[in-house]
């Protein structure tokens, strides 16, 4: 034995089994650390042989491999309050000194008082206006900045951490691990596409063009050197939420996907989309029902309701029917944080 | 010397050098060899190696590697008429036989007589009428279905062939040549975003969500069995011509390009968007001035205006003072098609 691997052409072949070994004992490894062992869990990686192995009955071709994510609630903490919303309602002080008229003007007065119990009070159509008027009109790359200066040192309070590290480790899991099995990962999110797209590569591995959200048009213009810009407009092009989200993934991936998650009736008909289509596919949604490492909520938690992420008894039930898992973050996730120990 | 290459290490070592070298041999072939000597090929090849090398201080980072490219005209043939416009007086008797009320109504009733002359002279809001019947108002599987039986059997009258044919070489060579090159390859085309993402995969290399166009609404719905399907709607989502091509890039992509390839002054903006990013910017625009191999038009060719593809002075005279690459098809392509000898 000894002489046979000491030859040349054994020696040569003997390093490509080598790495082949390498290859298929990193393979091995517990993909989902962050997983309790479950059904939920299972799903998943019969989800990926299922659909990556050669020869399976319900193989996917590389380029068809298309699995999406809403954000807010599925990816990231989404309570009490959406991120981006309360990044609209920080940038307001500066919103009303660019534009002084504002500041007895409701819903931007309530806003400076910092009274968070009245805030939290404001209508949907209120909300909508600091919304308008913290992301629109003004210059594409001027969002851009202002974004990124935010997301640098803002802390959510409860944890006193930056919100970007308040993503769920076992969810980065899974988009790690169907990336490695050449699954390509997209956030569908009702959150805006372009706030989303400032941090999705560093954050979650996720390019901007991977990235489909609430959009809003944009205007090409020139400034006075005559150079292009885009300035973001107050008009809506797509609202990714519901219906929106099935119809926003046709729009800007123009593929069914084989897998979706998410946590709220406002990711019900993408997932039903998704399960519409032939072959294996999986439907996940997160059910927050973890009120001491992370929040509990909505009516399928039996707990009051919220205004973020209605996950309600009809969407548990179409979930039972249709055979989607639903992720029980109290018994599926060993961790919710990557910081937790 | 030969007992070097006989030891066990150094075979391992001289098997690895070979690879190496094999590699270096295919990447110093030439990458465009559609393409004539001469400034236009020098300025690619050029851009590709400034973007690309190591230590260049114009390098791009591999996800920031983004190049667009109209279509019609730019990447396949659009003289005298667009391929898409073609498809669609092809489905006029279709949807006339479904809708028998059609017949005897405007434009619908000069299209049912075939007189090309008559047809050419519609004007665009007749002709919009045309596109709204035959591209809008069908399940979003079943416009596919239409759309790939026509394509696999239509033929451009001039050459005889299937329209997918109709490419231009020297452009697939690029594409190629960008890829290889870490690029990813982006079609904007004024066309339709659903129909483009038909075929460009098989066509040009470019997977569906890499289709940017002209894009209307869907509208989510359920079928009798309750099974959801997409709907294409009249609705006009983005107009992909002009300054919508820039605002689609950022809607649809995300990132500024590095690169963008167009024939006209419905690519202008595009281009001027593309050339506001700083570091080494590839803009190149494709005349139409070879009427034996292909077509002559344009105000800039100093031949008649036609409706399609207007390359005018104007854009000429922008395209010097900015530094663009102007392709002439007749000097810089030593074949226009794959099937040319």
């Amino acid at each position: 034995m000894k002489r046979l691997f000491t030859s040349p052409s054994a020696r040569a072949w003997l390093i490509v089994a080598a790495i082949v070994l390498v290859a298929k004992v990193f393979a091995q490894t517990d993909p989902l650390p962050s997983w309790n062992d479950g059904s939920a869990k299972k799903a998943i990686v019969e989800f990926v042989r299922v659909t990556t192995t050669d020869g399976s009955p319900t193989f996917v071709p590389a380029p068809e491999r298309i699995a999406t994510f809403d954000q807010d609630g599925t990816l990231w903490v989404e309570h009490p309050m959406y991120t981006q919303v309360i990044y609209c309602l920080d940038r307001v002080p500066a919103v009303v000194k660019a534009r002084p008229e504002l500041a007895n003007v409701e819903p931007f007065k309530t806003v400076l008082t910092g009274d968070l119990e009245a805030i939290a009070k404001l209508s949907m159509p209120e909300l909508e206006k600091v919304l308008t008027a913290t992301l629109t009109g003004m210059p594409v790359d001027t969002f851009s900045a202002e974004v990124n200066k935010w997301i640098a040192q803002a802390k959510n309070p409860r944890w006193r951490r930056p919100y970007t590290e308040l993503t769920y480790q076992p969810m980065q899991e899974v988009l790690s691990y169907l990336r490695s099995n050449g699954y390509r990962t997209y956030i569908v999110t009702g959150g805006g596409q372009d706030f989303v797209r400032e941090y999705s590569a560093r954050v979650y591995g996720i390019a901007p063009e991977q990235v489909v959200g609430t959009a809003g048009g944009t205007q090409f213009g020139y400034d006075k050197h005559g150079r292009p810009f885009l300035t973001k407009e107050p008009k809506l092009l797509l609202n990714d939420n519901d219906a929106g989200k099935a119809e926003g993934i046709h729009l800007m991936i123009g593929r069914r996907p084989y897998a979706a998650f998410g946590n709220s009736t406002g990711d019900r008909q993408m997932l039903e989309y998704t399960g519409a289509g032939g072959g294996a596919r999986l439907m996940m949604l997160v059910l927050h029902d973890d009120a001491t490492r992370e929040y509990a909520y909505g009516p399928a938690t039996g707990l009051p309701e919220t205004k973020v992420g209605a996950f309600t008894p009809a969407l548990y039930d179409e979930a039972k029917a249709k055979g989607w898992t639903v992720v029980s973050m109290k018994n599926d996730w060993k961790r919710i944080f990557q910081f937790d120990r």
